[in-house]
């Protein structure tokens, strides 16, 4: 077995549950978050740092690495977790959405996708065959299954396709799979379709996965929309194995999906928000560069011990920010993905007292202070 | 006394020598390499992992800083030490090269320099007593004078000009520098005239400083003008006060300057060339984008404990700068950082034994193998 999976403990007054997600490479206590390195690099952090902010497994990019620097390049260097020095879990995500929204003249048929590489030019097929042998070489702990993700908005009858394009590459994801040390999960699509989302999550569940992912949201369909297809989607996958929503999301949105039975998360949103100069903090969120911060000599998050907090103050990263150091996108990322991990460590720790409707609930009136976020 | 320094070991045929220079932040092994963080940030590397690298002392530079954040915002946050978490010691160059090589408009008179600033176009002046206030409030170990540092080539009349100014700049700062706790260094220059920095020497000394700096080298003049500008300057300066050599350079040139009894250095180099995928080793510098190390599971050099050669290997690297992720420049910059405090300690220790030209010698075959470095 690839994984083993128990819920350690069910939240009194949501769905919420905490587990336990035993994988080769290390044990992950879910609800967890896995910050995004695409390219076998979560952006500007050294794996130490990475575990340091107390992350427990990352995501990486099957798309991403078989065009630079190709799956055999990963594989010679002994797999993912030895070529990125991250000795926890990983999960690399199939390619699909990637090979959707990034691909140029890409041509999509039942046997996988054709496409221009955006690096060279040259002629790529991505297939559930091709896709699960980049996933093998690459080593991951778990893999993903290839899928079709549609954009938002699309009519019913282009979800309906995706969906039944992701059932028949689910299949043979499944049937083409052959590392023994590695879970395959399958993915869910519907787009904001309830019908299709039933369908989809039904024959997913059907072919038999080693865990469920929910695809095809935060993809534009906006708040209520993505909570509902969360909200009605999660119940219907297997209470017993992991779920991941993917590529979700701000706070508000992960804590929401928590409530709802959500085990899994990733989300660039840390690194990028980062990156950007901005961070998040149990208050909301704080962009440094605004002139406000010239001299403000606290830590970014006070109490947060962070590499970025213990050390710096508002002021520093301000100057950062402001004579463009690179030091400032590597401090604030440091931060957000802190700050993430403890958002998970603290969310779990409330459903393991059987209060995580209240933990959340608190959580959004200081994180929000009345004010949405996009 | 803002700093102690005491000759500890003098090399048996060569000019090297061995010393210890106390100052307020702490004690610092001489010969020395200081890695450049002119806008209170060594590129890319937070405070700890500076340390982690062997560093002793950093550089930063009062133009830079003067210009953003201010020195009333480092001042404010308890000066540049607390400002860049950095408890080392620091020295701060005056800005008269910046002065003088980055900004638009100036009018140089005796009293200082009239610029605009090239961050918001604003009228600035910088002159000795305006230097010494902002190099005061920004509060490292070191302080230098304002200097007027004329480019390569030169007339023998501009850089006598240059030199009676830098003269008597460096008096005026001297009687405006009113820190105890920072050690004030006179700067000489001269450009390529041997009389003419026989002469800045002489005055410089006269006026009397904490230390004293060899400037206007590495403007362009090529190695041949350099070498005999530092052979023939350094002993001109006492012998009992700490020699500094200011923006040089690549490991040959430092090697040779510590044999003319040089004891501190700057340069960007480690730090840039990092970030151009460029890494020093042993054996010379290696291109880390050439398609060579694409599958080349070494470390960038064998046997360095550095974080990028602990955990990372070539092909990483190589895969890193290809897809233009941070962490590229942010690992080879570690690494380089490294190599050269790890190229200064291994000079320490042979001029402790009284094998300096040996050490110097070898690790230039070794280094070199044949080629010139530019």
């Amino acid at each position: 077995m690839p994984m083993e999976f128990q819920i350690t403990c069910q939240d009194a007054t949501t769905r919420a549950r905490a587990g336990r997600l035993k994988l080769p490479a290390g044990t992950v206590e879910t609800p967890a978050f896995m910050p995004v390195g695409s390219r076998a690099s979560v952006r500007g952090l050294a794996a130490p740092q990475v575990r340091e902010c107390g992350v427990q497994m990352v995501l990486a990019n099957a798309y991403h690495l078989a065009l630079r620097p190709g799956p055999e390049v990963v594989a010679a260097a002994g797999g993912l977790h030895s070529f990125m020095a991250w000795d926890g879990p990983i999960l690399t995500d199939s390619g699909g959405y990637q090979v959707f929204s990034l691909a140029q003249h890409r041509e999509v048929s039942d046997s996988g996708v054709l496409f221009r590489s955006p690096v060279d030019g040259a002629e790529s097929f991505l297939g559930p065959r091709r896709c699960m042998e980049i996933q093998g070489m690459l080593g991951a702990d778990v893999a993903m299954v290839l899928d079709q993700c549609p954009p938002y908005p699309c009519s019913q009858a282009e979800a309906e396709t995706a969906v039944q394009r992701t059932l028949r590459w689910g299949a043979a994801c499944k049937q083409f799979h052959d590392r023994d040390d590695q879970a395959l999960f399958g993915i869910v699509q519907g787009s904001v379709f309830d019908e299709l989302r039933e369908e989809s999550a039904r024959r997913t569940v059907e072919i038999g996965f080693d865990g469920y992912a929910i695809g095809g949201v935060s993809v534009g369909e906006g708040e209520e929309l993505r909570r509902h297809a969360v909200g009605f989607t999660a119940p219907l996958l297997p209470a017993d194995r992991p779920r991941y929503l993917m590529g979700v999301g701000f706070p508000p949105d992960v804590l929401s999906a928590v409530g709802e039975g959500i085990d899994l998360f990733d989300c660039v949103a840390p690194t990028r928000m980062g990156r950007n100069a901005t961070a998040f903090t149990p208050e909301g969120r704080l962009r440094l560069r605004n002139s406000g911060f010239k001299a403000d000599r606290r830590p970014v998050q006070q109490g947060c011990d962070c590499l970025c907090c213990r050390l710096y103050s508002r002021a520093y990263l301000n100057h950062l920010f402001r004579v463009r150091e690179m030091l400032g996108p590597i401090l604030l990322s440091v931060h957000n993905v802190a700050f993430y991990a403890r958002m998970m460590a603290r969310a779990r720790e409330a459903i393991g007292r059987g209060r995580f409707a209240q933990f959340r609930d608190g959580f959004l009136v200081r994180y929000l202070g009345g004010k949405e976020e996009g």
